[in-house]
């Protein structure tokens, strides 16, 4: 294990440079103490040298081979292992996460390279494809086409507040990037800068150690509206990833727009996760569903994307005995410390909203805070009417708060799923019972969110090759991708077509004696070899 | 054969309808002519009634089995031939284009239905995948989970004028569109009206046929500005097809990206489609590809997306060969009728701003209109660094006009090369001599464009499994996606993922014995049950 000092340095290319537009420390949230050291924020001048350098590295980075892109990936995961106790102590003071979720989430992070090393040599997300020439046709011969994907260019990652790991600098966002051949320039979130930093040295040692040209990585610190809207309209970007608050995420979807080349935004920003209770579920377990919902509510002080923020139900003794339920779990609920101030803070005056609402009450709350920043969690029930005519009450409160919906019928749960914008998750709860009210309910739910839960929880995201986290806007700016899992590459891709080339000329991928033994659609037929 | 007349209306589900708000002729270019019938624009309330049957529509069809949309697609296209003659007559009348053109768009058209057919069969555009449950693994069982793609929802199409059949009511677009499961709202191009309605009504035929809804598919007359935007705004409509100009479609991103729930654009916009000539070639060949290079730039008028608007070659003897023997080719090459009075106009005056540019000279041309709205085929040249110092010169004149540029040497061709903007494709001329040079452009190129050819011309677009008609902005909106192709499919696609469904809730695609027999990503293996 190596003990690497924090610095307070960003990464630019193969440097390691000192902003020096704004200083900044972290803050231990459990303690409200500030943290050694002081960083320095970058300018304009910095974003223009991480994009430059970016863009001077793609070409050869692209057409770097599967396996050598794959070992780079697995460096990655290796350089961050490297780091040992040192990262997980930092992240752990900085976010006020307690250390086995920060070790569960370190193993995500490198899970998730190495899977991605197994995607790209795998190499389906080329989706080469090989239509030979048809010499003899009438009326028209047919020439030789072909066709691969390649990467789209520099990718801009913003880190997330909430996973200083697993969704940061070298998060889901930038192992897919690189996965797919894209340098990546990550502005670091403020509020984990050290954990950025070591996770960002690592990065970098493994840029040198596979001998890649030092532009595949950079990494900055500073304001969002000054380095982040830099870094999106600088020509070299070519894409976004970003996830956080619907504000920021829309004001960069914007920038996005307005640039002379547009550009595409994948932002991941609000849900609220609706749970649907059906009547059979509730009749067979509503005590067990109470107390399994709060747990999920509350993990991680519900700091979550996927956090159950709404659980609707048919009115009645069984959907009270689930609300008694939860009631009692929250009852033996310690508050938890959040991650930020700002993020207690928003907590807090959304909670305090929701007291406030007509027709809204508080039905039970968690333990008491017993140290600065922290949030308790809290349960508030509503009826359909009230819901349907307060479009405040959609909107989500970042933390462990959600609303239970009494409706009268499992009709009017469908009416009011009906009214939600686009969600990450939909869960139902259900018995053989309620399968028809499924049947009827799903193709709202497809229409609505990215991933369909049955009697389960929505928080804990699986890394696989089947996960969409991901939904309709606003939950994300863009329906058509996720940013979980190995889908995830083909946000960083464009197609190709090579028409009548010569075998010299074309890339491995195309090449008639298939180099890289991908599966190939030959002439309409998926072949391998 | 059955005689169809054109009666002026617009379809709206079921019904031909008239619209109100606004009256318009199809004019002859060839004579000026007005023809018969007068039709009639439609308004806001026809694009609402269209979007809210077009939503109606969608879950019953989004969920038509594979082989009932494609046969849907194959009933589309029979029905298109079974308009006949008068579909051909209809459409040479509305656009001056040729016969043979019209006969083999006929076929293009349809022939383009019927691959897009096999792709629905053959179902990989699902992209299937299972990650099959752990429930014993370590510290964390995995659950089942398991991801298809679904239909994004009803689609507005905008007929393009220059393809009045492939490109336009029942054109690239609405069969992507269909084939994916989208309802299809079509605003036809107010040039050709009549081949406009000849072809909606042969759509509306085959829905009545397949026995479905009938808001899969609406087609509406207006202006633009009015029922366009209405049509982008429509809350229903999830996605947008268009080709046209870079005003209009950079005007739709703009009202795409404003709404509540901003949509995709997939806007087909301008393109100069450089031709990079390498000395090799040009010692090996000139005076034929200058006679070929003509034959291309002249085709159809020269009003093609793919028209090769720039011609790049190192100056000296060869390259003066390539230039005369183009001139020459060029004085044999009669003036052709223009799609529109409009077209015409924005071509001649395309034409008289190339003339009237410093260091740009007219170094030869087509023979003398005789007839109305004609354009007259124009090659003009100029030297390096002038096309570097005029931006405007990157711009694309919409016909059969072409700028050939002298460069010092193949370094400055691929600087040239650096500085235009987004393509849809470039062309290479070489020889075994100019491998190298080739290898040095093609990075650039593959960055710059959607489609490489080598020893060919642009014009002239397969429709295949491997085709992109595509490429970076402005020459489209997105550019990871292609309108020509059946890649194009994907246009209109989002992933859902299922969580620990029972088999009986599942989607056929994801059930375990995968009734479709489809290929499907099993626990990470491409394979097929």
């Amino acid at each position: 294990m190596t003990q690497t000092p924090i610095s307070g340095t960003m990464f630019i290319g193969s440097a390691a440079v000192r902003g020096t537009s704004t200083e900044f420390r972290a803050i231990n949230p459990a303690t409200g103490a500030e943290l050694d050291p002081v960083f320095g924020g970058g300018d304009a001048a910095d974003v223009k040298r991480a994009c430059d350098l970016a863009w001077a590295a793609f070409d050869s980075y692209r057409e770097t081979s599967l396996e050598a892109r794959a070992a780079f990936l697995e460096t990655i995961a290796a350089e961050i292992m490297l780091v040992g106790d040192a990262l997980i102590e930092r992240a752990c003071a900085e976010t006020g996460l307690p250390r086995g979720r920060i070790e569960g989430e370190r193993g995500r992070t490198v899970g998730q390279l190495r899977l991605f090393a197994q995607t790209v040599r795998a190499g389906n997300w080329i989706d080469a494809r090989i239509d030979p020439a048809q010499p003899d046709r009438k009326p028209m011969p047919r020439s030789d086409i072909r066709q691969r994907h390649i990467a789209l260019g520099p990718v801009a990652v913003f880190g997330a507040s909430n996973f200083p790991l697993a969704f940061s600098v070298a998060g889901g966002d930038t192992a897919a990037a690189l996965a797919a051949g894209c340098p990546v320039v990550v502005k670091a979130h403020s509020a984990h800068p050290g954990t950025a930093e070591l996770v960002g040295r690592a990065v970098q040692n493994a840029v040198q150690r596979c001998d890649l040209h030092e532009g595949v990585f950079s990494m900055l610190f500073g304001a969002g509206a000054q380095i982040g809207t830099a870094l999106v309209e600088h020509p070299a970007i070519k894409a976004v990833g970003f996830t956080g608050s619907r504000a920021a995420g829309t004001a960069l979807m914007r920038a996005a727009a307005a640039r002379p080349e547009p550009i595409p935004v994948y932002a991941e920003m609000s849900s609220i996760n609706p749970v649907f209770l059906m009547p059979c579920a509730l009749a067979a377990r509503a005590a067990q569903i109470g107390r399994d919902f709060v747990a999920s509510l509350a993990m991680g002080a519900g700091q979550f994307c996927t956090n159950p923020g709404l659980v609707l139900g048919v009115a009645g003794p069984d959907f009270e005995a689930f609300l008694a339920s939860a009631v009692q779990a929250l009852d033996g609920t310690g508050a938890a410390t959040m991650l930020t101030p700002g993020i207690n803070k928003a907590y807090r005056s959304g909670v305090a909203r929701l007291s406030a609402t007509a027709n809204v009450s508080k039905l039970g709350e968690g333990l008491a805070e017993t140290g600065p920043n922290q949030g308790r969690a809290a349960l508030f029930v509503t009826d359909a009417t009230s819901f349907s005519g307060d479009h405040s009450l959609t909107e989500e409160v970042f933390g462990a708060a959600s609303l239970a919906i009494r409706c009268a019928d499992v009709a009017t749960m469908k009416a009011l799923g009906e009214r939600l914008e686009g969600q990450l998750t939909a869960t139902i709860h259900m018995e053989p019972g309620d399968l028809a009210s499924c049947r009827d309910l799903l193709p709202m739910l497809e229409r609505r969110v990215g991933r369909i839960l049955i009697n389960g929880y929505p928080t804990g995201v699986e890394v696989c090759q089947a996960m969409v986290h991901g939904g309709p806007y606003p939950s994300t700016a863009d329906g058509r991708s996720t940013s979980v899992g190995t889908l995830a590459i083909t946000r960083f891709l464009r197609p190709v077509c090579y028409q009548d080339f010569p075998q010299e000329l074309l890339p491995d991928a195309l090449k008639d004696a298939n180099p890289q033994k991908l599966w190939r659609l030959q002439d309409g037929d998926l072949v391998k070899g």
